[in-house]
């Protein structure tokens, strides 16, 4: 590996994706099919297979560490947050089983982690569709694998983030001080959007939206204060439905404030969302609404709707503080992870 | 009525709902149910009802000129464009029925517009279920009452705006020179959205994207160039996620460039956009991706959601140059309507 000429800046990229090279067959192993498999086509290269449907085309940026480490070092990041691709959670399955691929998932992460702990830190997975097994794998995650929390997905099967029965995984969360990173998957809507890639493009957004407006609304950070919660891609849609929420809120408190008396605006300050906006007028709107210390810098590392260079909209700022600076590239990242800078290999 | 005391600059506001006060049972005449009929059940309030069920508690703004030019006058709102509440669109009724009450609101439309020429231009209603049936009622709405174009949903019974059997409608319009506004109704993944009045602060920002979307990655602009589209609401969720859409189609032209072969990025001049971004800081975003030249003051005026006083955000934004602020206030919109502003009465 080559010695990193990094910035002076510590960065940590929050959100990547990482696959194992391998894993059992699980269509074998559980009796019933929907998982992804991998067909190693060609040298570093891969087809996400489900059933005989192509999900996705990957090569090895997806489960080679060291070929992540050569690209860090040439987008000049310290450290990559890893987390699984969102089509993993499978929270479909029943829930023993997705115990069990939660725990081929997270056993994976942390070899991974083991082998490089200045470069990666780890954000698990467990199986959201039963809670109390969700909260067994989510304490194994943190107290004996060392990661600095969970990803989970932005809905359970159907179910919004404010469903009854979640909450006490979230609680157990606040309890151990896992940060809990939202990433969109089974987009609300998809049935509508058929072509030109739009369950992608406009259903993510939206389900995240989504997302964070059943975790606000929901009055979940009203009676979790301490929860440490993020999500992906710059809150999806939501950094943009702020006015429209604040002014129904406003408007129709009968509607809107049935679960929490929190106005929206106020609760801006108590979510993390990444920086992956796309462009600098992206970010200027968002620090303006959200500010510096909730927004980290996310990639979505190795997919190609995620920013590369990674950083370059924060490099291409006009006007940003060196401490505003920081704070985006590595700052709140650490403060949502629960980590210090010492713990990372910059220079 | 009072004389009103305007600001120089004329105001045109271009999205507003109108209801008339009264029409016939339509359950009655068409034989089946599912539409709304008014409650008129203490002075100057009603109640919209289906069925059994309240959908909406309104008052006399809705229905009473009078009401409205007073309001008007009040925000200093020269011209109010009319449109339709978008549960009156009904698309799922039987296409006789759908012209029938389609005629019905733009009979009553223009009635209003006849008392009051320069205060009110008129979008019509037209059953887009049947395209050959919806374009005899566009160009009845064009030619022989008046209107400057119509107002349709953002889909036609879970039909995106792309849907091949629309087509001839937008192609008609195009040739009529008659605007299109959109209107998000029917929203997008509502089945997830039972609580804190989700369908209407996170699924028509959803669904008025995916309808933008729609039309232009389905290169109904690319065939319709002279086409006047606009969308509400500020095109919903659509401004904030251009640069998502851009990276998608330079990323992955295979699944996003199949129908259009041009750039998000540069489709944006080519769609109107009304004003309803609640903030100025939405407000200064959607100048720097959009251009004030595709941005009309719009305020959703009689409802809760909407802008009161109308035009405050335009009036709130530091800086605008005096030729800005009369794009947006008025300059946008007749270019939009296809009418000059000496056909209204501001001083």
């Amino acid at each position: 590996m080559t010695t990193p000429s990094r910035s002076s800046a510590l960065r940590i990229d929050l959100h990547t994706h990482i696959l194992p090279h391998t894993w059992p067959d699980l269509e074998a192993k559980f009796g019933y099919g929907g998982f992804v498999r991998l067909d190693h086509h060609a040298p570093c290269e891969a087809r996400m297979m489900v059933g005989d449907t192509c999900f996705r085309e990957i090569d090895d940026a997806c489960w080679n560490p060291d070929r992540r480490l050569r690209d860090c070092d040439q987008d000049h990041v310290d450290v990559q947050v890893l987390s699984t691709v969102p089509i993993m959670f499978c929270y479909w399955a029943r829930p023993k089983d997705g115990l069990a691929l939660a725990q081929i998932l997270n056993d994976h992460l942390a070899s991974v982690i083991v082998a490089h702990p200045t470069r990666f830190v780890g954000l698990g997975t467990v199986p959201m569709q039963d809670p109390s097994l969700a909260i067994r794998e989510l304490t194994r995650c943190v107290r004996e694998l060392g990661f600095a929390g969970v990803q989970i997905g932005s809905n359970v099967n159907g179910r919004n983030l404010d469903d009854p029965a979640l909450f006490e995984i979230f609680a157990a969360a606040e309890e151990l001080g896992a940060a809990v990173f939202v990433h969109p998957w089974e987009m609300v809507g998809q049935e509508r959007m058929e072509r030109y890639w739009l369950p992608w493009l406009v259903g993510m957004p939206a389900e995240t939206s989504l997302a964070i407006c059943s975790v606000l609304l929901g009055g979940i950070i009203d009676r979790l204060p301490a929860l440490r919660i993020g999500f992906a891609h710059g809150g999806g849609a939501f950094p943009w439905l702020i006015g429209r929420l604040q002014k129904g809120f406003e408007a129709r408190p009968d509607l809107v404030a049935t679960a929490s008396s929190v106005a929206p605006r106020s609760q801006l300050g108590k979510i993390y969302l990444d920086s992956l906006v796309h462009d600098t007028a992206g970010l200027t709107y968002l620090l303006r609404q959200v500010g510096e210390k909730r927004i980290a810098l996310g990639s979505d590392y190795p997919f190609p709707l995620g920013e590369s260079p990674v950083g370059h909209v924060i490099d291409a700022m006009p006007d940003l503080s060196p401490t505003t600076r920081s704070r985006l590239l590595a700052g709140t990242a650490l403060e949502f992870l629960n980590r210090s800078a010492g713990m990372f290999a910059s220079a």
